[in-house]
C-alpha cells in the first residue's frame, strides 16, 4: 500500500511513520535490509535481517528474517526465548531435537536453550517474524560434544547445517 | 502446515508446542477463538481476538485481531504502544488526526494517547498482528470534548465509529 505523506506524524520526526508500507517483496518503507550477522561469525548461508519495530516502550523487538532458496540461519541456542511467525515461503526448522516443516502463518516457539535452526525449502524462499525480549543474551554456538549429541538423532544428524565437512 | 505430533515438546506438557500450524483461515492449532472485548463495554463491530504469544520472557504479547467485512474496532487511546502489521485483507485505520489505507504485510506504529480506530473494508476483513507490552494501562474511551476535536478534520469526522448517532 502506498502513504506517500508521511510528515505529519503526531510523535514527531524521530517517531516512525504511523504506516509504512511494505513495498512488495518482504520490503519496507524506511526499513534498511540489513545482514543478518557479520560474515565469518558463525556458520549461516543467505539470510537477510530487517527490524520492523524496535521502540523501547514495547519491551521487545520485532524483526523479519529471510533466508533465500537453499539457505540457513545459524545453528545456535540461547536463554531468551524467540517467537516466529512464518510471513513468505517455506522451509524446515530445528528445535530443540525435531525438525518441522513450516509454511506461512505457521508459529515456531523456541524454548530457553533449545538448539533451533530454519533452513529455507531448495525452491523457495524462508522468510519470518521472529520477536524477542529487547534484554537479551548472545547466541551460543554448539561445541563438539553438542554437535555429537545433536547428530545422534538422525533426522536431525541430516537436517542441521554447521559449515564444517559433516553436513549431510 | 500439519505437525501431529506435538508430545515430545523439549519445554515440557506447560509449554506451547514447538510448532502450532496455521490450520486455514488465520486460525491456529492451540489457539482459541477470543471475543474482542465484553460486549456492551466498549464500542466495536464483528472483531476477534486470538493471543498467539504471551510467554512472560518476551516482555510484550503478540495478538490476531480480525476485523469482518464492514467491521471496526474501538476508537481509543493509552499509554502503552501498539505495533502492527497487516497480515489479511485490506482497511483503513486512524492513528492520531489521520487516516490511512492499509493492506497485507503493512506496519502500523500507534504512539501514546494517539486515538486510533481499524476499520474492514465493506468486503474484505481486516486481520493484523498487534504487539504490546505485557505492563499496560486501559484504553481510554473518548469524551465528547475528545470526538469534537477528532470531528474537526472531516476525514476523521468521515471515519470514526462511535457506536452513536453521529457516525458518518
Amino acid at each position: 500500500m502506498s502513504n506517500d505523506d508521511h510528515a505529519s506524524s503526531p510523535a514527531g520526526a524521530q517517531a516512525p511513520a504511523a504506516v509504512r508500507a511494505e513495498s512488495g517483496d518482504c520490503r519496507w518503507r524506511d526499513v534498511p535490509l540489513m545482514a543478518y550477522k557479520d560474515e565469518g561469525s558463525a556458520p549461516f548461508r543467505d539470510v537477510s535481517r530487517q527490524v520492523l519495530f524496535d521502540d523501547t516502550r514495547l519491551g521487545c523487538e520485532l524483526r523479519y528474517f529471510e533466508v533465500a532458496p537453499g539457505g540457513h540461519s545459524t545453528l545456535e541456542r540461547h536463554e531468551h526465548v524467540h517467537a516466529v511467525m512464518i510471513l513468505r515461503g517455506a522451509g524446515r526448522c530445528l528445535v530443540g531435537d525435531r525438525v518441522y516443516a513450516v509454511a506461512e502463518r505457521d508459529l515456531v516457539a523456541v524454548p530457553p536453550l533449545a538448539w533451533h535452526q530454519f533452513r529455507a525449502d531448495a525452491h523457495a524462499p524462508l522468510g519470518f517474524l521472529c520477536l524477542v525480549n529487547q534484554e537479551r543474551d548472545r547466541p551460543q554456538l554448539p561445541a563438539a560434544d553438542d554437535l555429537a549429541a545433536l547428530r545422534r538423532v538422525a533426522e536431525v544428524a541430516a537436517f542441521i547445517r554447521t559449515g564444517d565437512d559433516n553436513d549431510a
